[in-house]
């Protein structure tokens, strides 16, 4: 069996002593928050996670969920346990105290998303896809609408969806060919098919609120034509109830690699008169609608690879403990426990240090974005929204990768028992291999990094986080000038691909987008070895913690530079596919 | 649908120009082939393979094996596959003419292989282990047992096994427990439960002969007291039919992550009066003629990594040329295939040369293999068995490694498709997760290389084969002097690599061990590029060829030298987990 134990104990070293967080509170919305009120609210929701959610993990993959003629049925357990999690208030944590939330910050919220993640990754999407809704709503949502929906949302008494992708239509959202047909009375007929659907339908939540993106009859062609709509499966009913059930279908749902606990699911829209939707905000404003969503989504999408590391990190390390094979050099037993083996031991070393690195990365970022939310200086809230701009594709794309190698190194870990299934750890490497797809493959994100997000401020959001970066290695160096030469290298090749691809981004669009997946990769490892610096200063209390950071700034660091050549290469020697 | 291509194309390029293989054909058991004989074996092959074989994969993996009353029953079609499969004479192409086998060298066995597992990877084990089975007694088995067993296992009427591992022993088969008592009329009775045993029962083959590592009862304790018995599923009959049934059980199958057709069993031996079994060789050497027997199945295993990369790499190919998704920069079309966007085609690319570089490695390698048995010169025997033994686990666990994390390449290729199973590439990501694990694990291989194969000969061994990657690079200076001058900094990093492990391994072996993994990948990367600098020069008439190339040695090899911190770290900062 496979436990998860909350690892509160880390995440408040990185709240501690790698975030600002100080800074945080003593912003004026979490005033009325101090530090130790934090750590319980990290303790009371581990324990919920651990002790309800997890043990559903497995059972959850073997059963799956499943479409019967009324609707989705969630395996067993699972919609009792999502009442105890609504009840509770953890789907509404870090949302505002207005609309039923916690108010606590969202870096907050992150941790709680990688526990929850860490406990259960198929059930953590239900929520975390509630959320993305509840952000748009509180943006771009009518008065009305957020009387309405926004309470039952943000406490998960209903939950949400996104609804983008069509069979034309993946990464090409342009492409969509959903119909959005006006009414008198304001609303809006929905007419169309929408694919891969995370959590499209089931029976843990009283109602389900699909924000859909569809085009209006008159709508320019593209994705410029795009709008966003609210198409809740049952219409709202009076006093907070539910009334009749729109024209929404489940038509099936996936057979999966992985997450199998989550119904990933085809909806028709509109198969007999239409469904009824509501536009958010304006017609043909749905793509920015989305992408402010989808930003936050993709943090959201981040912290599953950090979680399921964590999780079969656990687990790893618990096999390599128990089980004894061979004898190890310097040992005097006859057979030694795994863990006493120098390449086991390495494994579990390159998963610890890619733990703390991306939950340096990520909590950092998340970080930003409460300073992006909350700053009461306009210009600085600004600089913090570009930061996170910056960071969202680089965390989501890094993170997501590193999920699917490091449970794989997990696996590993178990030998033989690795492939069983039983074992579980299998698992954590089929579910870690959704996230560099959903919410934007990890290719666009490069694509994004590179031409939307480099630019920005004429390059100087990327050469601010660079001079941080900078800094980090300056207060390392009189520790250890070693550690601090290795990021002084690292640091000047992703300079220079940074220069190479402001450069190449407007002359040689094709140059720069060949090299952007190692570019990103590149510059990722650099921005959380700044993380990993400031935890070998933080950490000399803890010889542990400084070692692990050690290890990435001394043997995994040196990966970046190496990248550069792939970075600059160019499109040329990709024409021969 | 997912279609397999046999690359015959490709194998014959290298087969041509990276490996010697004209002095092959000059040895004297080749005399009577020819390289158009070659050819037209891997076109014939090919197509039982690809027309029905390949085929069965899929829907072999969604049935799987089944354990009923009587057996194991392999999915729908397996076994008529098989039989045809023995019909052609495709199980002992490369085997002994005298035992029923067809005479070809090794490196075209190979090549089988490769084009066997890229059609249907659970299905080709049960060939390889077969194979494996043939081996031992070709080297150890008396003259009796050669005339009652051989002629069955080459031709593939009956299939053999290995069976090493029990609970308490996997990578430490100096743990085994299963007793051998010695009988009267010379034979023993075998006792104890294995596991792991792939193929271990089954309906395909008329009997099953096991290889079963056991102890007699008064023999010394850990490996040394290891002995090795054949120990078939049906004692042998007169006239070379099957007599009685042994005392041998199939207890359970396993539920893996993959290789679902393949039935790994739980095997009961000796439930009633013991299992018959038949010593090989002499008592107390099973360790010896498993290690031989183990040598070639691992590279066999390596060949899995390159053929699942093939498989998965012609399917996402597919896709993205008929994928539309976006537009391209510099495209006129209002959305291009997915292929012309840059990030796409580097996946590609980056799967076609890492294709290019594992097939040059493993088809020298399998050279070396024939040379160590059929050189007219003694010592010439000698020095490419020892080539050999320094490739196999470099080949195994680079291979192995890169099979997981191209098929993954795969998967991302796909995008959200990539995640539904009914694509099919997901099985290849999932079938290719065993291989860094069986016939010793990734890490088994890493400490087998610095302990045992880099001291071979004083390190003249591996100085041999340095020595020739630097005179491919000095063949490749004039041609192209910057790739060149990346081969001679790999070859440094390497070559200070080796002179640490040397010196580490005796006074610090925990050190040597710690950073085993790391330098297991440099190593096999440089001897990789070696191949990929001759596949330069000999494809001056395939720029397909020759960018392929160019493309591993520029944008890859680079990470080779970059791991040297990690090789020579040592153990000290190991020791916090």
């Amino acid at each position: 069996m496979s436990e998860y134990r909350p690892p509160v104990d880390d995440m408040l070293f990185v709240l501690d002593r790698l975030v600002p967080t100080a800074d945080l509170l003593a912003l004026p919305p979490f005033a009325h928050l101090d530090r130790d009120t934090l750590a319980g609210v990290l303790e009371e929701a581990g324990r919920l996670f651990s002790e309800t959610i997890a043990p559903l993990n497995q059972p959850g993959d073997r059963q799956g969920s499943r479409l019967q003629p009324d609707g989705v049925v969630t395996p067993d357990g699972f919609a009792d346990a999502y009442h105890q999690f609504v009840k509770a208030g953890w789907g509404g944590a870090h949302l505002p105290v207005d609309w039923g939330g916690g108010g606590l910050p969202y870096v907050v919220g992150m941790a709680l998303q990688e526990m929850l993640s860490s406990a259960n990754m198929a059930f953590s999407l239900c929520p975390m896809l509630t959320q993305a809704a509840v952000e748009s709503l509180l943006n771009f949502g009518s008065e009305e609408q957020k009387a309405t929906y926004l309470e039952k949302l943000v406490t998960g008494v209903w939950a949400g969806t996104m609804n983008l992708s069509e069979p034309q239509a993946g990464s090409d959202l342009g492409a969509i060919r959903t119909r959005a047909v006006r009414q008198p009375d304001g609303t809006y007929r929905i007419f169309g098919s929408k694919i891969f659907i995370t959590w499209g339908d089931h029976d843990m939540a009283e109602n389900i609120v699909h924000l859909v993106l569809a085009r209006t009859d008159d709508a320019a062609p593209g994705t410029k034509g795009i709008s966003m709509f609210l198409v809740p499966k049952h219409l709202p009913g009076a006093g907070g109830g539910i009334g009749h059930r729109n024209d929404v279908t489940v038509v099936s749902i996936e057979h999966k690699l992985g997450i199998h606990a989550s119904p990933t699911c085809v909806l028709s829209f509109g198969d007999h008169d239409g469904a009824v939707g509501y536009i958010l905000g304006e017609e043909q404003q749905g793509m920015r609608y989305m992408f402010a969503m989808m930003n936050t989504a993709r943090l959201g999408v981040a912290v599953e690879g950090v979680a399921l590391t964590e999780r079969s990190y656990q687990q790893a390390l618990r096999f390599a403990t128990e089980r004894r094979q061979g004898r190890a050099p310097g040992s005097n037993e006859a057979t030694s426990r795994i863990i006493e083996h120098p390449d086991v031991r390495r494994m579990l070393l390159t998963m610890k240090s890619h733990i703390a690195a991306m939950r340096g990365l990520l909590y950092r970022a998340a970080y930003h974005v409460d300073m992006s939310r909350h700053h009461p200086d306009e210009a600085e809230r600004q600089r913090h929204q570009e930061r996170v701009a910056l960071l969202t594709p680089i965390a989501k794309a890094w993170c997501t990768d590193l999920g699917v190698e490091m449970t794989s190194v997990a696996i590993q870990i178990h030998g033989g028992m690795g492939f069983v299934e039983e074992t579980g750890v299998a698992q954590h490497y089929r579910d870690a291999r959704i996230a560099p797809i959903y919410e934007g493959t990890n290719g666009i994100q490069a694509v994004d990094l590179v031409t939307r997000k480099l630019p920005l401020r004429g390059g100087e959001t990327v050469a601010e986080a660079l001079k941080e970066v900078e800094q980090a290695s300056a207060r390392l160096a009189s520790l250890d000038p070693d550690l601090a030469e290795n990021m002084r290298a690292a640091l000047g090749a992703v300079r220079h691909s940074v220069s190479y691809m402001l450069e190449a981004v407007p002359e040689r669009p094709r140059d720069a987008l060949a090299g952007a997946g190692p570019f990103l990769r590149q510059i990722a490892m650099l921005l959380a070895a700044g993380a990993m610096a400031d935890q070998v200063l933080a950490a000399e209390d803890s010889p542990e913690r400084a070692t692990t950071a050690r290890f990435f700034l001394s043997q995994v660091l040196p990966q970046s530079a190496a990248l550069e050549p792939a970075v600059t290469a160019g499109d040329a020697a990709l024409a021969i596919i």
